[in-house]
């Protein structure tokens, strides 16, 4: 039997991301590591850099003997020796001693911080004269700064940057432990949609929307995994939806823009076992058809037809449901302040999401509206993000302050 | 002969693209071609949608049969037809009459808008009461309306988002010419740097900057590739340097942090053949000791040893030459403007680089700067960009406005 929902806030779509569990994780080397999800917290099993090291090249001293140091009264060192990179020290430093170093360098027992070798003249051989004091610590860094035995270092749920990779290679640690990517399978449907290929009859259009999606999973940390165009026939759609759902984590059907791709999506939903429509409507606009189902384990959206419906709903819903899926804790979209440049309206009871071009003007950035047919995808081309009018508003003027949600 | 040069700007750093060429095209099926750039104007073959389409579900109407309908004074129109989805209306649109029609459907003859359903009335079988005009072109698109026969849709250079993808499969593009993604070697040097699988001895230290560098060369659409580490001896990196160069586009030598790593670097870079050294020393911090040669067509850089300076002289330099290689002239980062939490001291005559995370405080965005000495990894992690402080500062204040570079 069909069930039969009100129009869901934003809010409580993402609320329902709860009800659905991160995907496995597998290992992967840590070449091939970036942009992937770490499955484990991350702790170091020893100390980095694990010894004390110089940052700047200059003099391992210690620190009280420069105490008072001055252009007017210059401290006197003795050259005790030279540092070679990546060596053991032979030797200690005592006070009144120095010895040179490079960048990198591992400071001398005795020694506590590093005059930087502009600061210091060369007397002859053995001597040298400093002008400055250095505190004890000063550039340098101590054997466990970067990184304490047993710290945790990176938590579970972390999308990996370069700089995570680098604290990871600094640990030594060449495979690790990530979510697999969640599998999106994508099927198109509508008696209207033909492939790339065909050369559109009038009334039919190109399959825009599955390669549109495919590169959205794809950008958002997913493997898309095409199904193909399938005609508005139930038994059709329903085969095509199990098989879906038993190769994916998540299943997008998106295309038929008409009424009809829309209701036998539903009466599919239905039919599939374990299935319970969450979400039928969304007060936003556009995207208001979108359709969300469980399915045993797996997601299940229903996505309005225009191409550009389709990408506010994935950018604004689906989105955050594959990052949880994909076990990503901090994957908020990057949003940029500006200012809009024109008034624009918007009905009340739901929320508007208007797609803006981002220019500068004396120094400030500002949100230009785009112009056109909201189904056409060229808008969304000459786009570089949304912003929301929210839902209790009937528009925004000229000047108003708002965030723009970038397309990446 | 070694050449010697004065530090050198950003500014003239980055005029120096202009020496080198954009790496070669090659074909990509249009599944591949998400974030690649494109290396050619993408022309439009066709109109489309192709057909006047309409983008509501309602009724294909002329719009003069509507004007002055009201609730108080309603139209009355004979329904023709039902236009059918994918298929040509084998029948016209009359003034006082409609057909009914699906969102993507196809505008009969005749008709030349279309009224929303929401706004129409069924009187019986043939005849529909209708409260509202519409105006010629209303909820509908025209023929040519995303895409005119011969219009320029994308230019060359530009990297493709969905929305760029979704406009390449409306046009039925499934292969197009994309810049190759440029190849970069990456090298690492320096007596104290060891593999990551070594347990480094006191005084050494793991190859943590060509993970790190590898993983932003491919966040930035290059392809790494690793030469392994190399001893500071000229005859290994001389050779070493020669094969990264014959195939790679871009060559990145780092990781030795000693003055002696630096020198030799230069030493080799004059040895080589066709070799001129463009930048020794840029007016930044971190990244001062940053080397530019151009060898032949290729660019080669030397990279501080400290794998944060390292970063932040790949993302203010580097990146911007692998866009070029690219050939992308719209890759510049995401800058978010916030205001700072405390005071930034910095010195004149060069751009400081301030590594700041991102806080949300009473609604505004605030960028904290990291503290912990600068050659600090995870000084990198804690961070989600920098901020430069101008060249002619010599710092920055509680609350000022700054711009923020994204790490992305």
């Amino acid at each position: 039997m069909k069930e039969f929902f009100n129009v869901t806030s934003i809010q409580a779509v993402l609320a329902l991301t709860a009800r659905f569990k991160a995907v496995c994780s597998e290992q992967v080397i840590l070449e091939e590591a970036f942009g992937r999800v770490l499955s484990e917290d991350f702790t170091a099993a020893e100390d980095i850099p694990g010894f004390d090291r110089s940052t700047m090249d200059g003099y391992a001293v210690c620190a009280a003997s420069t105490y008072g140091a001055s252009e007017a009264n210059p401290a006197y060192l003795s050259i005790v020796g030279t540092i070679a990179m990546g060596q053991v020290p032979q030797f200690t430093v005592a006070a009144g001693q120095a010895a040179r170093i490079s960048t990198g360098g591992m400071l001398p027992m005795g020694a506590d911080s590093v005059m930087m070798v502009e600061h210091a003249d060369i007397i002859d051989e053995k001597t040298i004269e400093v002008y400055r004091s250095v505190a004890p610590g000063q550039n340098m860094v101590s054997k466990d700064e970067d990184a304490a035995r047993g710290e945790v270092l990176l938590k579970a749920g972390n999308r990996l940057r370069a700089q995570e990779i680098g604290l990871l290679a600094a640990c030594g640690r060449s495979a690790l432990a990530v979510f697999a990517r969640p599998r999106v399978g994508i099927i198109s449907s509508g008696d209207e949609v033909v492939p790339l290929s065909a050369r559109p009859q009038p009334g039919q259009v190109r399959d825009v929307n599955a390669y549109t999606l495919a590169a959205l999973v794809r950008r958002y940390g997913g493997q898309p995994r095409h199904y193909g165009i399938v005609k508005d026939r139930f038994e059709e759609l329903l085969a095509v939806s199990r098989a879906a759902l038993s190769e994916n984590d998540m299943v997008l059907v998106s295309g038929g823009s008409s009424v009809g791709t829309r209701d036998l999506t539903v009466d599919v939903l239905a039919a599939l076992p374990q299935s319970r429509i969450l979400v039928h409507g969304v007060s936003i606009s556009p995207g208001k058809p979108t359709i969300l189902a469980q399915c045993g384990s797996q997601a299940f959206w229903g996505l309005p037809g225009h191409v550009t419906s389709a990408m506010v709903v994935f950018m604004v819903l689906v989105r955050p449901f594959l990052a949880h899926l994909g076990g990503c804790i901090n994957d908020a979209p990057v949003r940029v302040p500006a200012r809009l440049t024109r008034n624009v309206a918007s009905a009340q009871g739901r929320v508007d999401f208007v797609r803006v071009r981002l220019v500068s003007r004396d120094g400030e950035l500002w949100a230009e509206p785009v112009l056109g047919a909201s189904g056409l995808v060229r808008t969304m081309v000459a786009a570089h993000g949304l912003i929301a009018i929210e839902m209790n508003s009937e528009g925004m003027e000229q000047g108003d302050r708002v965030e723009v949600m970038l397309f990446e």
